[in-house]
């Protein structure tokens, strides 16, 4: 098998270790700067975005790297129609669209797109389906944090005048508190907080605070405290890539309704680009096993049957 | 939709309740005791297995609730003849030929029977089979308890002169310092050991302790610590059925591979039997969504994309 990479920035990279760790060969990196002035880092071509279609017929799968807040929107549908591929896609209140165009290029092309197949949505997406199966009536709270969010600190990064930019998403104190008791959260109390730091070019510091804090489905609506440090001092303190999360499910059975039963998935990584990766390698198998069955059209890790990711799924029953 | 059950033990009563809590009903739950001289809890009639043969056209979906060690390799095989079902076999060890016989039975006869649906082998699976994917590399270890395990119990219950029994599976010392410190065992370290209790006729004692102690796939080679006691004494101490449960997965990522990975879930069970009616109602959604699709055959959650579980798995995204 010969994989393809989409964009070559901590995910990219990431992927092209994952790729190699599984004993499989990374064909070509797709970037869109200026690829002779670029190495990668385990020998794979780096060749220019533009020529991607040249290598329609060498690629069997191609992962997708570039950022979900402005490149996945274009790049999935665009590629899905060249390649089968799998995308991470992290912006939750888009997806449906997301997921809408990514079929359409898909289906006509005879393609397979998987998406949304990061941690979350994607394992945290299966989890809360479980979930909700299990027990309709039960509440189910997802925490993100603390930990570097890939996709908020990439959605600032893009604005004028940003120059590097890492956003961490902490859960807020009241839901840390009510998953520990077990209580629910009245409605619209905010379960996360965002602390951002950003280097900015000078005079450019007010309009980025006030483009940040108005961002839809990114910043808007969560509490959100924006720093603006040098590059010194950001090289030396937000070097990091770690992460966490946890899917919490609670609910109540018998005949008196008075036995709770929880069911927890957590995550704790040291590197959430790397571990994202891992997790897109995973279901690459999947729409590879999708695409020999003549299957096209998107899909997300909701339709894989836990089978399709592994050879001899019985082993693990 | 109308819903049978197949046994009336802890797990067909917690079944029964859980099918009323969804707003459905149960049309008719089965018994080998004898019928005239029980009752159930929502008026559900009861009936003797004997004649489930002349319910088979009214019930869209049959599930099996006697025990996995005796029983259900021949309950499941004969009623997957007559009915759509779903079964928690938990017996790892002797799954394989437990999908076979069932698969027999319900192709032959255009059924539908989904097996090993409850938590391990079901829902841990599911996890099991994620992280092989995720981290080929990768270490998994399943630990389960402190808690009373139903299959045990149950196991124990059907040796002559038991009385009353109840096994509890408890994770042993050197296991929860791994899982603890992310160390790796070596191989064959015992993980877990066993407590039962059991009230035994006079005289049966030394020949029970035996038995159960040699009892393959259950006791056999695990560290297990048998107590003999008086009825007072077991209702006293030994009415709940409270479980837990942990699958923690650990790989490294990275160019170096220094970095830790960390994925666990983990369950707490006020109540065993519940927890599980609980995972095998979900998947009787999906068992009916494969019945309707016109597939027949034997399924493990294994086989299960989330989405069949719910009518609206976007919500879940």
């Amino acid at each position: 098998m010969k994989y393809g990479i989409y964009g070559y920035g901590n995910l990219g990279h990431a992927l092209e270790i994952a790729v190699r760790e599984r004993g499989e060969e990374v064909g070509v990196i797709f970037t869109r700067r200026d690829p002779a002035k670029m190495q990668s880092a385990t020998g794979a071509p780096i060749r220019s975005a533009a020529e991607a279609e040249a290598y329609a017929e060498g690629i069997d799968l191609l992962f997708m790297a570039t950022g979900s807040a402005f490149d996945l929107p274009q790049d999935t549908p665009r590629m899905a129609r060249l390649f089968h591929l799998v995308d991470c896609c992290d912006c939750h209140a888009r997806l449906a669209s997301h997921i809408a165009a990514a079929d359409r290029a898909a289906r006509e092309t005879g393609h397979v797109a998987l998406v949304a197949a990061g941690w979350d949505p994607g394992l945290f997406s299966v989890f809360r389906a479980l979930s909700a199966a299990i027990a309709p009536q039960g509440e189910c709270m997802t925490l993100w944090g603390r930990g570097v969010s890939q996709g908020h600190s990439e959605a600032v990064r893009r604005l004028p005048g940003v120059r590097f930019a890492k956003v961490y998403t902490i859960p807020s104190e009241a839901a840390r508190r009510a998953v520990f008791c077990g209580t629910v959260l009245p409605a619209g109390t905010p379960l996360h907080r965002r602390e951002c730091y950003i280097v900015a070019e000078a005079g450019t510091e007010e309009r980025i605070r006030a483009e940040v804090l108005d961002m839809p489905h990114y910043f808007r609506g969560t509490p959100t405290e924006i720093t603006f440090l040098c590059e010194e001092e950001f090289a030396a303190s937000h070097g990091e890539c770690g992460h966490a999360g946890r899917c919490t499910s609670v609910f109540h059975t018998g005949e008196r309704g008075d036995h709770i039963e929880k069911m927890i998935l957590s995550l704790s990584l040291a590197s959430n680009p790397e571990f994202t990766a891992a997790v897109m390698a995973a279901y690459g198998c999947a729409a590879l096993s999708l695409a020999r069955a003549g299957q096209s059209g998107a899909f997300t890790p909701m339709d894989i049957p836990p089978r399709l990711l592994l050879s001899e799924a019985e082993k693990y029953l």
